[in-house]
Order: structure tokens, then C-alpha cells, then sequence
């Protein structure tokens, strides 16, 4: 039996979120994507997000919730924070990427997009590789917030998973050539640049994950 | 000893949240204040919560969360769902003016600008007549909030509290006229017209709360 019931998923336009949204439509999930514009230097990822949505032919808003404006120090919101390059391995260096509450603020909206459409779930990307550097991308974290939700909503609520939680980038990127996602649409690079900067550890992650399947980066060939 | 730690303060610029800065002013906290603007009919709010900020000389930021174009359900933000009118006792029926996951959202924002500039707390004015209808200003929701912000932050975190979650519209008015708040500019209304409309829940709310302190509500003497 096809499964039907609505999905929310996080799509920021990299190779996580599109990877689950093919499988939610594998599955045969109703699947509704939502994607944040946050004052990102890579904005670029909206655009990608757009077209990975269009591909699959499913709805894709766009919430702007301007945090760069606010003030927040993060290297993806701000040129005051260095970005670190060539160092993807050093996670003490790599915490200048985090955004500050940033996946709360996110899975907040995500879950009140998801009630309002009598969804059950919402899928969010976050995988193994993401743990050491990103607290709000842990198990504990994820398992804390479904607890607030049911206080927040004083009984049932959208349950907000992450189905690649103990997943590396590596065994991602197989399921999603497995299950001919358009990766080739994917923005990965955290540097704000029109083409990836290669450096950054975001782009040094994809790469390595690509190898591990002995795969070539669909990225150059079909998008650009 | 001055107290000079510093606090944020969600600011809708009604009752509640003018009369948490006058406190948090009176004790001699570095305050600033945050404002949503969310798609609420009742966008009067605002330029209210901006008055008050000014008032009392602190910054006031506005960010911009525009649920009601994510077509989210509540007769804050859409015409399709019928404001409750001279029936303020009406549990039931006052369910229609919550949005869906609204202190959550508002909440973990908050809590990333405080993060940003070092405070230690977020204030936010929840009080013990909205528990009833809204689960999300019930002292387990902020507890819960609480153990998830540390999971978000791997450590330390900002502090979300509700001075006033056991007090009652009545208290809270009448510390706001011990302290002396600007209580001429606030604004509560829900229906979104230009004055107040007298008969939704939150209008009727106010009016007893000024009349159990045998006050003269003094919005009209001097804001217009």
C-alpha cells in the first residue's frame, strides 16, 4: 500500500536534505519542503533548494528570517568571522560556522509549517559527520525538542526526525546516487562565491564523500 | 549593587512584556528588547513595542517572520478563521487566536540574540491567565524549552523565564502602575483595526485587569 501521509522537509538546497527527499518520495510520502534564507553568504543553496524541489515537482516555500540583521557572529553571516579553509578535519576551527540556535529556529517554523498542514513528521538532514562540531545536530538535542514540542503544543504534535542521524556523508551520497537524486543540483559551499571555493570544509566533506563511493561530483557537468 | 547583566525581552508591546522591561529597567539590567513581526493582523503592536523601547532608551529589534504567508491558521493572521468576540471566558473558543508554534519560534530566536550579545537571560511576559488556552506560556513548555536549549548549545545557554507566569493580568497591571510603565502606549488589541475594538478576548482581559485595580486605563488619555 502507498504510504500517503505529509512529510515537511528541511531542504537547504545541499546534498542531505535532497538525498531525504528522495527518499521520502521513494516511499510515497506527500512531502512539502521548506527552506530558510537566514542572511547566508551562500545563498546560492535557495536557488539549488528551488530546483531540486521543481525536479521532484513538490511545494517549496521560502521563509526569510533575517539573523545576519540581528547581529549573529558566524562565518556564514558574517565577513567579520573568518571562514576556515583547508582544515575540514579541525573542529574547533570549524565551530565559526555555527549560527546561533540555528536549527531550533528552524525546526520551529519547519514544525508549525507541518501542523498546519496535518503533517506527522518533519525530516531534517542532520547526519554523523555534523555531531562533533554542530550540538543542535545531536541525538540528545533532537530527542529534547520532540519533548518540548508536546509541551508547546499541549499534546500531539509534528514529530521532527533525522533519518540519516548515525549516517556519514559517504553512505548519503550512496543512497542518493542509489536513488538517482539530483545531486547535480546540490550547493554545498559554505563562501558565498558563484562556484565552490573547494577550501571550505564544506566543500572539502562533499568531496571526500564523493570519493568514498568512488564517484565523480555530477555538479560541474549538468548545472552550470 | 548595580545589577548589570544583561537580558533580552521579547516586546509584543502590550501589557505584559512593557511592564517585564519597566522591571527589568527598575533592577537596573542592560535590557533590548525584540519584536516580532510575524503577519499579525494586529501589526499595531509594533509601532507600540518601538514606543515603549524608546521610552525607556534600549535598542528594539524587529525581526520578520511572515507565518501567515506560510498559510498558517489562526485568526491573528488570516480573515478564514473568525476572531471570538464578547465571550473572553471562552476557553474554546478563544483556541482560534493561536498560532501555531508561535512562542517557540519567537522564543528560540530570542535566544539567539541573546546568545549574541552575552545575556544570560530571555525574558518573556507568559502569565497565569494565558495557560489555560495557549499550552506554549505553561511553566513546563519553558522548562522543557530549557533542557533543549542546552542540548542546542552543548553547554552553556541563555536562560528563557517567565517572571510573571504565576501572576494574573490584574498583578501584572498593577506592578506596571507601581513602577510607573508607559502603559498609555501599549497596545492589545487583536482585531486590527486602528483602535481598540472592546470585544475580543484580549481587549476584555485588559479592561478587567485595569478595573480590578480600580485604574482608569490610560490608553486613550495620551497615545492618541
Amino acid at each position: 500500500m502507498t504510504e500517503t501521509r505529509g512529510i515537511t522537509i528541511v531542504l537547504s538546497g545541499g546534498l542531505d536534505s535532497t538525498v531525504l527527499l528522495a527518499m521520502a518520495v521513494e516511499h510515497g510520502f506527500r512531502a512539502r519542503t521548506l527552506t530558510f534564507d537566514y542572511g547566508q553568504h551562500h545563498a546560492r543553496e535557495i536557488a539549488s533548494a528551488k530546483r531540486v524541489a521543481q525536479y521532484y515537482d513538490v511545494v517549496n516555500d521560502v521563509v526569510a528570517v533575517d539573523l545576519a540583521s540581528l547581529g549573529m557572529q558566524s562565518a556564514l553571516l558574517t565577513k567579520d568571522v573568518a571562514l576556515p579553509l583547508d582544515m575540514a578535519s579541525d573542529d574547533v576551527r570549524q565551530r565559526a560556522t555555527i549560527v546561533p540556535n540555528r536549527n531550533l529556529i528552524m525546526l520551529s517554523i519547519a514544525v508549525a509549517q507541518a501542523s498546519t498542514y496535518g503533517h506527522h513528521f518533519v525530516w531534517f538532514g542532520a547526519h554523523a559527520g555534523d555531531r562533533a562540531v554542530y550540538p543542535d545536530c545531536r541525538p540528545e538535542f533532537i530527542e529534547a525538542l520532540n519533548v518540548t514540542l508536546r509541551k508547546a503544543y499541549g499534546g500531539q504534535h509534528p514529530l521532527v526526525i533525522a533519518p540519516f542521524i548515525d549516517l556519514s556523508k559517504g553512505a548519503i551520497v550512496r543512497r542518493g546516487i542509489e536513488l538517482d537524486a539530483p545531486l547535480q543540483y546540490t550547493w554545498t559551499c559554505y563562501a558565498g562565491g558563484d562556484e565552490p571555493c573547494k577550501r571550505c570544509g564544506s566543500c572539502v566533506e562533499r568531496a571526500e564523500a564523493f570519493s568514498a563511493n568512488n564517484a565523480i561530483d555530477p555538479f560541474r557537468r549538468e548545472w552550470w
